[in-house]
């Protein structure tokens, strides 16, 4: 029988997958009998299964029937045809539906209309849109108007009827219709729509019938049963319409899916006094409280109702003027609540005195909302905890934590970059981060402090101390982890990045924005949330903490198995982190503490003298080498060398320690700062890591600065100076920096500067344990890809620790550990983890160089990667779990399978993205480390991988739009 | 009983590993009965093996014994002291030897005297050298005078004895004797030691005496078993000597292996007229020819045949002087050269008559002797062909296909740097391309063309043609795989990179070495095959290819299952590859053809209007977007808006074209001669690879350039041209240019450029097909890191090839495969090779990225690594198998999964170097690509790798030094 029926299979491919003699292929839901259920989405598409679904609630719905997705797979099959049962199928049915609802499809005097409508298993930009009042043709249309009594409603109906038939069904642009019916209102001297008359109707549905057969050689169909065909084989060709077939590619739906077509009755909100439109909520969307909520317009159909006509009036009254009817739609909306579990979006049509509800959907919701909703809903029994921290996406968190723009106010938007740091800024524009501190100490206009936008092509780590100061950051180029969007999220300030539309003109002291120039001390705001470049000053709205979301969040605390940390590099970070429920720093940057202004000529002394120290010491270090093994006539000559040497050594080598050791209590003392503000919780401090042109002044500045020197004749003197470090910024400068030398072969390279580091941490480590202040120090390696660079490391630090412990009479605990960055360091994680008590994924870096991509550049071909769908999403965003995970996923297991007692972390921006939080959690580790201010999302999105690792399938599968 | 070995194993760890009552410490040989064998190198070390193998197989060898590695472990496991029953066994053998001398250690009459050496597993630097006439002292070296009636020669001996013994066990410098030496010799006025007289060298023992007693404060041991013990001791200390230590960390050697230490009987050939020295050579190791090669002195020491004061004579008249040693010493030649198959060098002494050999071992040889002997030997039936192949040094046969300096001619190196790209090149220094082409042209003192050496602080594509002009190529930054290398090395030019002491002044014209002044025009010399700079005109030699290479490298080419391919950009570099037994075109780069004086403009139009064509396409793509769901008031607006950017779009756009389509020919050209070149031959192509960037003059240069300008006041035009591609260069120019906007990602962002590129590449095919000419091009798309982006390369290149095919009426045969260069396109592998079918590994890249090393910038760092041992080589020199190999792995097990069609290969620098052909070889790709002069390498390593894939053991192990 297999083999018979996989014979027959093959001779008549026609049917699709799993065809045979009895397949049905229309289901008709509708009082009495409902064929489907809202389980058959696959069958029956999202659309049709909510019907089914609602039906079967004995909810009002119009009855009609919906084609499978199926049929829509034989019709490409076929070529653009139906499998020869089908017309017998959607014969019964209709016969069925034309029986429920009294009336008869084509019927010249009682004619049954009925809308089209797509309705695929997700919903999809591109596939078809409504099309109403099916149905009507030349002759029922007067029928219609005779009985209802109002030829303008009917008319009206024929009007939209030949419009979306005429757009969607035969291609026409739906412009044309559009002009037509602008100058019949020009002519009539209308206002809206609703100035025009029947008889002006009238008129234009002659006009566009006209127009229709012009343009497609052919009258328009006027029978009814053909006007359906044709609609839902439209339904079927917009499956594989461009747009259609993109977004499935970008999201990975197959295209075999197809699309269903649901068909069902007319009903109408606009045919007199008893009859209305509206739509509501179950609950507030904007504050979450449980109150009924929307609005309606009697006499009216649902488009009017947005679109801002007549006002619409609040839900509460239809409890006056129509109290029955109101009873029913309240009775029904929480039973829509309850039998959804969460609130419902809906609209409902009275006709003649009679509620239908014309659809139902998850109610979209403020952050604050989503937060007081899922825990009302579970202090009322409805959902569980798990489901409740299932129903909040963690990003919008990010809304109750910053300032944001306040959404009433009426705002321009200038241009759109990437929402790079969250929250809203408002200040005046400066150009300098100099000047940005400058204007940051003067009072403005209201005698506040003045609020500053520092805005820049891209910034550098020199603007550090102009970020700091100012309300928001914008820049032109670079992407989500370029330096401006990593260190405004470090500061929890907000920050759009890449705004490549704004022309900044760093020089002059203005930006350009399309026409638009704001100069210096203009005033301009940032939506760091949505990327938004605003004009002027808009209203922001200061965020508020609600009880609800106190225990909202700590349900998630007791659900998530993975820890939270946050990356801080400041005491000031440190604090946010902590208050925001960080349970440890994961990553602190020793780097940027580098850069204050005092310090800043010290480490550049370091970088002035170091590379001729180690330069000498190696010179010296190989004729001690020759000496051994030199004649007694060349002993002389090379002692003298030496000695030659070493006199030459002595200066450089006398200001590279002096300097040192002038940063040393810096760096002790900004150790101490972080250790207390964290104390009881580890701290991750990663040693030195850019590579040192970083911290003197850019090259190619120096040289154009020398040679106008030169050329202006200046000074011998001023020039050398400046020469001096131009040939170090030369010495040190990089084809790629991103690959030089930087991370632990700094360490390596200048071993002084990795234990001037570590004796910082374990000076600061040793005094706050004297005052009795419990402090977890971890010691992480930056950019290690060999074992034998661990092992180097970390013997400094073992050795410092030794040393300091000695001095001060105390025991230190500490951890030593790596990052893994380096894709090698995934590959041989098995050796690494020998010498390593922690591994912590720099996922930026390690996505960087998985994929060939530097970030600071991606900007010129990653916006096309994504958009043309070679990339599914933004790297630098989301984690890409098939190329980069597995690299993480490796280093784990290989780690532990030398080390079961390795911890492992991620401190890369990843670890705030809840998409890649879910794969930290599926992989194993122990904890992400994030920007202060995701931590909270980051709390969040731990325990939704915790509840989904838990869960077989989804809970939220079957929600969705019906 | 496994048990109780055990237990007793624990409590006395001083027997070392396997230790029990009866272990074996001291290994006797000589006449009737010698204790050891060949086979013993754990345990004898190479040394001691190797004189028990000579003694076994009846070959004249001074007796002695051998104290066993295991002694040395124990040594170190009791802190300095060997284990009682150490003692004994010296004792017993000591007995033995001075039985079979006849002569007792101490004898104050006739004393025996023994000679001192270490004889680790592996020969190691750092190790104890010898201590020869051990067993002196005050008393002996009377006696010894007396019976040998050679006062000069018996107190030289206790001087040398003295000094050696001093310098290596009591730790004196050498020099302070040396010193005392040059005093005496002064004093006497004697020229060298041997005017000293036996009276000057008595009085220089009796100070050499006073001054050990002076330094270490005890007087010299006069007890003959005591100084044997101490230098015993000073062997095994020697073991943990720092240098001995480091060369065991970089070459992965147990330090538990200890060091034996060989005891050996004297013999001296210079006890009077019936006693000589000499050292020998089977066959001519310069030429490989089979003649009795070496030379020797009568009445002399081995120091003094290579010292040079007295001159050696041909070994020849020693059949004349001493007919029967003559015949002896011929006969045990021809023994060893039997016995260990190879040609031997070996030394020997005759004592008062009688024949001794004191050491044997495989004679070094040049490329082109090792070449004939190895093809002799197998004529002769000694060896198989296998054998043969593995006798030679691939990258040895460098020397035969490249001049090199005249290893006779007298010369100063000045500097070392990389040995970039082999053989020797003498010529002119010049510092700027340009000049370079001009100064080719003129004709030099001798009225040839005269010979060039660009030298430059690192070249750039823009010098590619100086470079092609030049003799050879100095730089003084950048590695093994820097610009100038890999040019170099495709041009088969002599180049040394990364000279670090050679400071370049390009503009002033001259280059700084140490002191030394080199003035453009001056004469320099490069050895490209050891890194050194030559001062001046040094002589070279020119290659010159023997029948037995042609022999040799056929056998290889029947052994080797991978097949070689070059790496070839031009029909020259073609031809060259060809001739050297190249089997295709591994790469071919495109990009190279883009910087011919009469392309570049186009090029750089290119570069110029094409970001502009695709933004203004782009903006015209949205607004038409937007069009479509338009009002019809906005409707206006918005084509007006679109008619603005189309009218902005048509100049650029032209220009675009047209730059591309003069730039078709040129590459169809292009392309033509290298398929025709290659007939019958694949052909990789790679599509446009480097950052757009490369192709337009710097940006920091134009930046000084403008800023110049404008200081200067000049014209606004000059400025404005200058500042366009300025602005153009800055809108390009990348952080991290490697990691760019590169590769396949501009083919997808100007498709149109992989159009022209492809349809060159097949318009070439088919003209070539219709001359009848076979072509098989595989065309390479770079970069690529996700199976998408190929695919949408591929799309256009199967649609160019339809249109061509079409058009010309032909049928196209053609392969698409990828670079796999990006670690992530190895690890999703399994994806990729759905739409490929090759797959190339471009470890360079590979290599950067895994590692995240800039190959530009690793010579900050590089160099410190290898010599400190974290990284074992240069991992751009070998391909790192443990991580980039680990890739290369997994890319092609998955890769072969889902296609087991894919054909492999390697185009990096890897696929020239015998270490990775070996790696390659053992992950199963097909074929290797290097530069077409190291082809024969390639041949022969893939020989060997194929001969030792099939051998579990390598079949030399047992050669070496004996």
């Amino acid at each position: 029988m297999t083999t018979d029926a996989h014979r027959r299979g093959r001779r008549r491919p026609e049917g699709g997958a799993g065809s045979g003699a009895t397949e049905k292929m229309v289901y008709f839901f509708g009082a009495d009998r409902t064929e489907g259920t809202g389980a058959m989405r696959d069958l029956l598409g999202g659309k049709g299964a909510g019907l089914a679904e609602m039906t079967l609630a004995g909810i009002p719905v119009p009855p009609g029937f919906t084609v499978t997705t199926r049929v829509c797979n034989s019709f490409y099959a076929l070529g653009g045809k139906l499998p020869e049962e089908y017309a017998r199928q959607q014969q019964e049915v209709l016969r069925r539906l034309e029986e429920v609802q009294g009336k008869r499809l084509g019927d010249a005097r009682d004619p049954l209309l009925v809308s089209v409508r797509s309705g695929a298993k997700f919903s999809m930009p591109g596939m078809m849109d409504t099309i109403l009042n099916l149905g009507l043709n030349d002759e029922s249309v007067k029928g219609l108007a005779e009985r209802t009594g109002n030829a303008r409603f009917t008319y009206d109906s024929y009007r939209r009827f030949l419009q979306m038939f005429g757009g969607v069904v035969l291609g026409i642009s739906k412009n044309v219709f559009e002009q037509k019916m602008s100058e019949m209102k020009r002519d009539r001297r209308a206002g809206n729509d609703l100035d025009l008359s029947a008889e002006d109707l009238k008129q234009l549905v002659t006009e566009f019938l006209d127009l229709i057969e012009q343009r497609t050689g052919k009258p328009f169909p006027q029978d009814p049963h053909r006007q359906l065909d044709m609609a839902r084989d439209a339904v079927f060709r917009s499956w594989f319409r461009d747009r259609a077939v993109f977004y499935r590619r970008q999201h990975g739906i197959p295209d075999d899916l197809g699309t269903a077509v649901n068909v069902q009755a007319m009903v109408y909100g606009n045919m007199g006094p008893d009859c209305a439109t509206g739509v509501g909520f179950t609950r507030n969307p904007a504050t979450g409280e449980n109150e009924f909520y929307g609005e309606y317009l009697r006499n009216a159909q649902g488009e009017d109702v947005v679109a801002g006509i007549r006002t619409p009036r609040p839900i509460l009254e239809l409890g006056t003027e129509m109290p029955e009817v109101y009873r029913e739609l309240r009775e029904i909306a929480l039973r829509l609540e309850r039998h959804y579990r969460d609130v419902q979006d809906f609209e409902f049509t009275v006709q003649e005195g009679r509620l239908f509800m014309l659809q139902t959907r998850t109610g979209k919701r403020t952050a604050q909302a989503a937060v007081k909703i899922a825990v009302d809903l579970v202090s009322e029994g409805l959902i569980t905890k798990d489901e409740a921290l299932l129903r909040v996406d963690p990003t919008s968190l990010d809304q109750l934590l910053h300032p944001r723009i306040d959404p009433e106010a009426p705002c321009e938007v200038l241009a759109r970059g990437l929402a790079a740091s969250p929250g809203a800024a408002v200040g005046k524009v400066v150009f300098d981060p100099d000047e940005a501190v400058a204007m940051a100490q003067e009072s403005d206009e209201r005698g506040k402090p003045t609020r500053v936008l520092l805005v820049r092509s891209e910034t550098s780590p020199d603007d550090i101390h102009g970020m700091a100061v100012a309300a928001g950051i914008l820049t032109a180029t670079g992407g989500m982890t370029s330096h401006a969007a990593v260190v405004a999220r470090g500061m929890g300030k907000c920050c759009v990045a890449g705004c490549s539309a704004a022309e900044v003109h760093e020089e002059e002291g203005f930006l350009k924005i399309g026409e638009q120039t704001i100069k210096r001390g203009e005033y301009l705001s940032l939506n760091g949330s949505t990327g938004e470049v605003l004009a002027g000053e808009v209203p922001t709205i200061e965020p508020e903490v609600a009880n609800e979301f106190r225990d909202f969040i700590q349900w998630a605390d007791q659900r998530r198995r993975l820890g939270v940390r946050a990356n801080a590099d400041t005491p000031e970070a440190a604090r946010i982190a902590r208050r925001f429920g960080a349970e440890g720093i994961g990553l602190c940057r020793t780097e940027h503490m580098f850069f204050a202004e005092e310090r800043l000529p010290h480490v550049q002394a370091v970088i002035m003298h170091a590379p001729r120290v180690k330069d000498l010491e190696t010179r010296i270090e190989r004729k001690r080498q020759d000496l051994e093994n030199a004649s007694e006539d060349q002993r002389e000559a090379i002692e003298q060398q030496i000695a030659a040497f070493e006199a030459e050594l002595a200066e450089p080598r006398r200001r590279y320690t002096e300097a040192l050791d002038h940063i040393l209590p810096f760096q002790r003392d900004d150790f101490y700062a972080i250790f207390k503000e964290m104390h009881d919780l580890p701290v991750t401090v990663r040693t030195l890591d850019p590579p040192l042109h970083e911290f003197l002044p850019r090259r190619e500045d120096l040289r154009v600065e020398v040679a106008l020197l030169k050329e202006r004749k200046r000074p011998a003197s001023e020039i050398e100076e400046r020469e001096v470090l131009l040939e170090r910024a030369e010495a040190l400068s990089e084809v790629n920096p991103m690959l030089g030398h930087r991370g632990c072969r700094l360490g390596i390279a200048y071993p002084e500067i990795t234990e001037m580091q570590v004796r910082a941490i374990f000076e600061a480590a040793a005094r706050l344990a004297k005052e009795g202040v419990k402090v977890l120090p971890e010691i992480m390696i930056p950019l290690v890809g060999t074992v034998r660079e661990l092992d180097h490391q970390r013997r400094i630090v073992d050795c410092i620790a030794r040393d300091v412990a000695e001095r001060e009479g105390i025991e230190l605990a500490y951890l030593v550990g790596t990052m893994i960055e380096v894709p090698r360091a995934a590959l041989t994680a098995g050796e690494i983890a020998t010498r390593a008590e922690f591994f912590s994924f720099g996922t930026n870096d390690l996505t960087q160089m998985t994929f060939g991509f530097s970030r600071d550049d991606a900007g010129k071909f990653l916006p096309l990667y994504v958009e043309s769908g070679i990339l599914e999403h933004d790297p630098f965003v989301s984690l890409d779990e098939t190329g980069v995970g597995q690299l993480v996923e490796m280093a784990v297991a290989r780690g532990r399978s030398v080390n079961p007692e390795l911890k492992t972390g991620i401190c890369g921006e990843h670890g705030g993205d809840p998409r890649s939080i879910g794969f930290c959690h599926g992989v194993g580790l122990e904890y992400v480390s994030c920007s202060p201010f995701r931590v909270p999302i980051a709390r969040l999105a731990a325990a939704q991988a915790a509840i989904r690792g838990e869960r077989p399938t989804d809970a939220d599968d079957h929600r969705g739009q019906i």
